[in-house]
């Protein structure tokens, strides 16, 4: 069974990518990232990335598949990236055969909110739940959903794409001119900067850096009104793309994680008052909102699961 | 096959229920609506779907199953109603179980939105596509949702309630105090409303029935700026929420009925200009938008149909 086996985890993030092995919810060892920006060509960034893989299963020779998770479009069922973030003028690249010819072994890729999701899911929060939607709150806001008991990927792979899911038709335009995309609310730059102009209209101090999530949550903590107003909002905002998802999708369960969700009971306790107060109550009554159970090497695990469990599925 | 089977599809509307035998896509014989305001009690009513149910099968014995179309929120695999809608104090109604014991046949109950995208998916304009959301605009915006190649109802059977969909966090409140629910804006009453008040604040004499959507249609054909603005704000309105829709889930398809979509290329115009606006290029140029094939019968159709294959699959 998967639980013993061992598998490598891959994740590709904006700047490198992180190599290790695994075994169920455990990470037994690791290889050198891969930093994208020191080389040019994505031909060889993919020669360095068999490097890696090919160091580990030498070391571990009992792996068992590869997955690999991409910030993008994938396309799962084929295999194929539809870009490389961070790896400019690379379409439609073919990612699962291009791991499967360099290590020889079975391979998955997937886009990484759903790796995150699919650990969540098999591993973590989720487990044993047949629909849920997995959230990451950072940078932007990535996600992935389980549906019937399913990854939901859509049609051309782009499906789980919470942060761009607009909450004000005619709000601020995303990164494709989505009007009121959810991100650029909540998304850890644009916290710092609406909260650095809160505090510039109420004539109020501030640097920069201490409107940042963890020095607001710290300001708020201590009574600090604007702060405390800002969470509020954030949670608002957020209570809306997650009424979204509930009205489209249903799902037993979020799933939330990520660096803003740090702020723990400060973003939960609104979040909760303004998703029960825009809801049938008796599905609030049994809509469950859980912590994400990984941090860090959620997309590792979850790749390596993911992997694990379709080289399982072929064989069957 | 399912296509030579006769089968019995029962539509619950707002103040009548109405019955048909089908086959396929033809509906073979009718038998007389049941009006739900000219019964008090809820078994009443039960009783005389009863009589129709064993009155359509007196007359064609060779009818394999029954579907029913509720509005409102159905456990699909318990075959439980919530409520029923105009049928107050009724709550965790045995649909199924019911139609089945009237009947002597299986049946299957589902939301009736779902049981109209089940015919467009089935048997209409989204044949042999795996992900689709289908939608009916009028007096409210109904959903049904197909993800992965199956209907997607969500935990507790309140999935695809697009009208529900959140295009502004701070707008009008909705049926569930949810602020901003689509249908609160492009919903035929508010469309009226909003029209009155745009002709109003113009200074132009306006009957309140020259403001519905079809006087508004010939109004906008002729030139009316009014009217013209209009169209053109519902359909951004109504690419927000789709835009929501391809964002979550990818649909291969958005497949549109109801009496708010006879506007047509009014409509539709606008509308794909917005989703393009909005969308990846790629993604928005395989993405299709078809209009429904089915209008009045398609919750009847559906239903018949959903009935008559599981009743299959529960054989096989």
């Amino acid at each position: 069974m998967a639980e013993d086996m061992l598998s490598i985890g891959v994740d590709m993030g904006g700047t490198s990518i992180k190599f290790a092995v695994v075994r169920g919810t455990e990470i037994i060892d690791r290889a050198e990232p891969v930093r994208t920006q020191d080389f040019v060509a994505p031909d060889a960034i993919f020669a360095e990335v068999g490097k890696r893989l090919r160091e580990l299963i030498a070391r571990y020779p009992q792996v068992k598949a590869v997955g690999m998770g991409i910030p993008g479009f994938v396309d799962h069922d084929k295999g194929i990236a539809d870009s490389l973030t961070n790896v400019p003028g690379w379409y439609d690249v073919p990612v699962r055969a291009m791991l499967e010819e360099m290590t020889g072994l079975p391979a998955a890729v997937d886009n990484d909110a759903n790796c995150m999701a699919y650990a969540e899911w098999k591993l973590g929060a989720g487990k044993g739940l047949n629909d849920l939607v997995c959230l990451t709150l950072g940078t932007g806001v990535g996600s992935g959903i389980v549906a019937n008991g399913r990854m939901l990927r859509g049609s051309l792979g782009a499906a789980g794409e919470l942060g761009h899911v607009s909450i004000d038709y005619q709000g601020r335009p995303g990164y494709y001119h989505n009007f009121g995309a959810l991100e650029n609310y909540i998304g850890h730059p644009r916290i710092q900067e609406d909260a650095a102009a809160a505090y510039a209209a109420a004539g109020q101090e501030k640097s920069f850096e201490d409107c940042a999530p963890y020095p607001l949550e710290l300001a708020a903590k201590e009574g600090d009104a604007i702060a405390l107003e800002m969470w509020d909002s954030i949670a608002r905002k957020l209570a809306t793309g997650l009424l979204n998802c509930h009205y489209l999708l249903n799902p037993a369960a979020f799933i939330i994680g990520g660096g803003v969700a740090k702020a723990g009971e400060l973003l939960m306790a609104p979040l909760r008052g303004y998703l029960k107060a825009q809801m049938y109550a008796p599905h609030y009554a049994r809509l469950q909102i859980l912590p994400a159970m990984f941090s860090n090497d959620a997309g590792i695990i979850g790749a390596a699961r993911m992997a694990l469990e379709e080289a399982e599925n072929r064989q069957a």
